[in-house]
Order: structure tokens, then sequence, then C-alpha cells
């Protein structure tokens, strides 16, 4: 049976071939006899796993032995919380650029334990743009500067690579990680929820160059403390191994298709594509900045909320599924993360095409 | 293929008849074309699975609707910080029964938050028992008395239900959760990492009686904001949907085993069998106070540590997976969670006097 394409937000479609795997050897991994649900996190095969998963990443990103990796858990709102506790230090400010929702969210967050300042705010247009940084404007002494690098809900992205000088550049990259190549050297640190691009929600990527370590505030749970889970290679509590373990095959599944590069080939295309057909007429309307537009979610209205209700309920008739945008936001949504392959795209590109003759 | 027998203290054996329901549905949950792991946690088809886990959750314990349950990430190391969190409000003083290694942890994290006091320590067997009631001294005013109801390293658990009054009584279970009934109502709180009886790594649960909620410190990260949470039925942030599922699974199992008294039933014969053994001529040493003997870990020492390895080393071949003590303890520890069936208790007995006719 042909699998329908999941276009929502998270989690995510995988690819068929990862889920094959994990299917295959979930009674029996390499001959063990034991799934790898039951297997200690303190032995040689969970381990190995996990060490093959950060050397992979490491080879996919391109990062350097003084960049750190953890596998944690509690997703990007844990970390919402975890970067101010690891990194003020005796600052007492940190500064923020507010894009939408998932910036918001870091934001509030983040007014627990420090003052914040906005540097930029896309708030006027309705988070339809993302603020180009001519318009950003620090703070005297800021700890670090936040950016999310591509809000889900109104389907914005960065397409330009912020430069914060000496002020270390923290990114919650949740929905946009593994989806381009990117210089891992113009950040302090970057965080991302795997539900998306990585793997199963339940494991939380973060990447923090070493030099910021080790000031982190007497209040911070350990769990997620970086210097001392650092210090158990993330694992003084026990690890989400199954995340882990499926992370680590959808990083060996982006090596086979070519890395970064090869990935952003694709993604380029079908969110080009996908953009393109909600341009053609006028029927779709399609509210970002075109610079701004994200490759991972597309974002469009048709002309009434009545239609767009419509559209998704049929969609979903053909198998095209998860379409409704965010209730913030309304209208349509389709997530286009690495695993939805070009077959979908078509899919949703001729269903619109349908659509748009029977009720354009 | 027979399966290996795997006693370690968890990440555990899972039962086998719920790891084949997994693998069969891993592609396609429910003719969905979808796996578990792809899909959204707003969806109906994932908050089914999560309304009737918590529902047979409720069934297996007995838990009024006057307690909470929350599914959250973090461990139950997570927990030691969310339970002073949410739990202090006012007062200045918790305080905590020292049992051991896991005792020490949440002792040593609460000291972030409030004063500890020591209401009872069995430090000085070498915590090889648990303080009797009788030698426990609350403070004057503590917001909660704290318990850790099964040490894994050293094998020892509460045999009785401590009282402790009007002072709400918090427990970490994630050891010996759902093995026996127990009387919720005696409990303000209690918490679980699921990876001993409840399911894979990557899930704690949380039971909290909610007249002890709504006072949250401000410094305490959301995603363990337990009020919060419940506000959005523990989906504030996406929840690590793939063990709470599985976890599902393993209730529908233990329902169908007849429940935690079935279970309890299985768990002591497995237990005195074991310990029966371990007792039989002297070769084999525990060094637990009787009464407090854990029904979960069954930890002892051969007469040597060289045979202690040694014995660990030679199960293995025969498909005894595992048996290595912590590197606190040394020596032996069998693990025998509910899905330990008794055919590896047996196999481990049978081991165990081959062994000692070679070595004796």
């Amino acid at each position: 049976m042909a699998r329908p394409f999941n276009f929502g937000p998270g989690p995510a479609m995988l690819p068929e071939s990862v889920l094959q795997i994990v299917q295959a050897e979930l009674l029996d991994w390499k001959g063990r006899g034991l799934s790898i649900i039951e297997m200690t996190h303190r032995g040689d095969d969970f381990l190995s796993i996990a060490r093959k998963a950060e050397a992979d990443l490491r080879q996919l990103i391109g990062i350097p032995n003084h960049y750190k990796i953890l596998f944690l858990q509690g997703g990007a709102t844990g970390q919402n919380a975890a970067v101010p506790l690891n990194l003020l230090g005796d600052k007492k400010t940190a500064d923020y650029v507010n894009t939408g929702h998932w910036s918001t969210r870091s934001i509030n967050e983040a007014k627990k334990y420090c003052d914040v300042h906005i540097a930029a705010s896309s708030e006027n247009s309705g988070f339809w743009h993302v603020p180009p940084q001519s318009e950003w404007k620090f703070s005297a002494d800021p700890a670090y500067v936040h950016i999310c690098s591509n809000e889900t809900i109104s389907g914005v992205e960065y397409s330009f690579m912020p430069d914060t000088g000496a002020i270390p550049l923290v990114a919650d990259m949740s929905s946009n990680i593994l989806s381009r190549p990117f210089d891992i050297n113009k950040f302090g640190l970057i965080y991302a929820g795997a539900q998306k691009n990585i793997g199963p929600t339940g494991v939380t990527l973060v990447i923090v160059r070493e030099d910021l370590l080790g000031k982190v505030k007497s209040v911070c749970p350990s769990v997620i403390d970086y210097t001392l889970e650092l210090g158990y290679e993330w694992m003084y509590n026990t690890p989400p191994t199954f995340p882990v373990y499926v992370s680590g095959l959808v990083f060996e599944w982006i090596i086979k298709k070519g890395g970064l590069a090869a990935i952003e080939k694709i993604n380029i295309e079908k969110a080009n594509k996908l953009y393109a057909e909600v341009d053609r007429t006028g029927f779709y309307t399609n509210k970002v900045n075109k610079r701004d537009r994200s490759r991972m979610n597309v974002t469009f209205y048709l002309p009434t909320p009545e239609l767009d209700q419509r559209f998704a309920q049929e969609a979903k008739t053909r198998d095209l599924l998860n379409l409704k945008g965010h209730k913030v936001a309304g209208g349509i949504r389709a997530s286009i993360y690495n695993a939805m392959p070009m077959a979908g795209v078509d899919a949703l590109i001729a269903f619109m095409r349908d659509f748009e003759k029977r009720y354009g």
C-alpha cells in the first residue's frame, strides 16, 4: 500500500526506509536477541549507537571538536529555560529577536531568569517577515542573542546568517536543522527538538561551544545542566534511547542522500515548486515577505476560511494529511521537511489545481 | 529463537507480546498508513492512545479523580528538581529519608531549592536496610517527606507503608511501581521513570494530588511545571509519543494478567524462589536486612570478587544477561521486574546451582 503524505508540522514524516529498519530490528537488534528499547544505555551496544549518531552528526553539519553535542530531554521548550540558566553567568540581560510564536515562547521563558531585550521584532507585520539585521539593536552587554531560525506557524525562515560579532548567537533550529548546510562557527549554541528533521519526539539536540560552559545557575535542574551532563557524556540520567537510535538512522539516511548540500537542493526544489503553484493565479495567497518564505512550512490561504476548511478536509480523502493551518494563523500549512518526497509535493500541487478548478 | 533473559536494572526487559504489537504496527498504526512516531500529538489518534493509557493506569492503581496524571520528560532525575520547585510553596524545608544512591541523588538536587532535613537514614548500615518508621524524626514544618520506595543498587525495598500524617508523602517509585498494589491515597505525589516496569526510557510518570498544585516557584522551567502542564493536558511541549504508546501497551498487558494483585503474586513467587537459592548453602550472600529485601533487584555476592566476575561472564554465555552488580556495590544483581518471566528466574537458579557445583 502506498503510504499517505503527512504534511503535519511535527511529529512529522520519517523516511520509510528508516521505519523499515526500526521494524526489522525491533525484537532483535543485530542478533543480540534484545530490542533496542530493552538495552541498557551503559552497555557497549547502545554506546556504539550513540557515538555513531554523534559522529555522523559532526560529519553532516561539520562540527569542530570545540563544540560539544548533547542529546537531552524536554524539547525546545526545555531548552528555553536551559539556555539562560547555562549561559547567563554574571550577565543580567539576554537579547532576543521576535519572529513569531516560538520566539515569543522562548522570550517568555527567559524572562524567568533575566532581563530580556528585544533586539528586533516582526510583530508589526503580524510576524510575516524576518527583521533584516540592519534593524537589530543589541543591548549594552547581553549574554547572548537568541533567534528562532524558522517559525512553523507563519512559515517564516531566516534567509541570512546573522552576524552578532562577539556576542554568542543562540538559535532554536527545531524546524529547519539538517535541511541545509550552515556554518556552526557563527553560533555559540543551537538546539532543536527532534520531531521535524531529526527523528521521533522525545530527544532534544544541543550543540554548544565549550567556552560558553561552566557558569550554570545554582537553580538549574541537573537534567538541563550542560556542564554536568557533558561530564557524564549526556547520560547523567537515563537518556531516551529509542529516539536517539532512530535519529542515528536518520543521520545515516541523510549521509546516503549526499549530505546537507544534496538535501538542500531537493528542499529548494520542493519549496520552489509549491510556492510557484501558490503564486500561479492568485486563488491561493501566501502572506510571507518573499525573501523570508520558509522552505519547511509553506502557508497559504484560500479566498475564504470555509474554503480553507474544505481544502484540508478534501485533501485528507486523497491521502494528503494534516494540511490545516495552526489555529493561531488559520489557512493551510504544508510542512515539507526532509522526509517529504517530491511525489508528495507533486500530489499536493495536483490537488491544488483540481481544487481551484472546482472552486476557483 | 528463544530470547535471552535480560536481568539489567533498566532500561529493562519488556513483555515480548508488547514488542510484537509495536513491531506489527510500526509502519502502519491501525490502518492509518502512518507510524506512531510520525503522528501528531494533537490528533485524535494519539490523543486516544494517551487517554486510554491514563484510564488504564487509573484502573490498575486505583487512582481517584483528585489525583492528576502527567507523562513528562527528564526521568526521575528531572523530578528530583520538579518536586521541590512545585511543592515547596512558602515552606523552607523538606524532609527526606535516605536509603541509598537514588535517595541521595534526590537529596542533593533538593538542596538547590530548600533546606533538606534527613528524617532518617540507613547510611550507618551501608544502606542495607530501610529505617523503621519508629526511627523517623520529622522537622518542624516540612513541605513534604520524600522516600525512594526501592533502591536498585543495594536491592532494598520498603516493606511498609509510611504514615506521615498531614505531611504530604512523596515517593520516587521508579523501580517498583506497578509491581504490587498500593494505596495512592497515602501519597501526595509519586513519580517514576518508565524504564523498569512501565515502558521505554524517555517518559516519566507523575501522579499528584491536586490540592498540592498551584504554588510553583518562579524559576521552575515550564516543562516541569505541573500546573502549567496539566493546563495543557501534559502537552504544553510535544510529549514523547512513542514511550507513551508503548507504556499504554504495557498497562494493557498488566490488566490482561489480572492487574497488580496478580502481578504481585508472581513477583513474590519469583523473588522468594531466588532468595531461597541465595540462602540455600551460604555460597551466595545477600546483605540486605531480610524484611527489606527488594522483590525487584536481588543482589548477592559470591565468596570472592573474582568469582562475582566469572559468574556474570559465564551467565552471559548462557543467555542470562546484565547480572553484574552496580559498580558502587559490586557483586551480582538480578533485576526481576514485571516482564521477567518465571522461566528466567528458573534458568538463573539452575545456573547458580551449576556454578556452585563447579566453584563451591
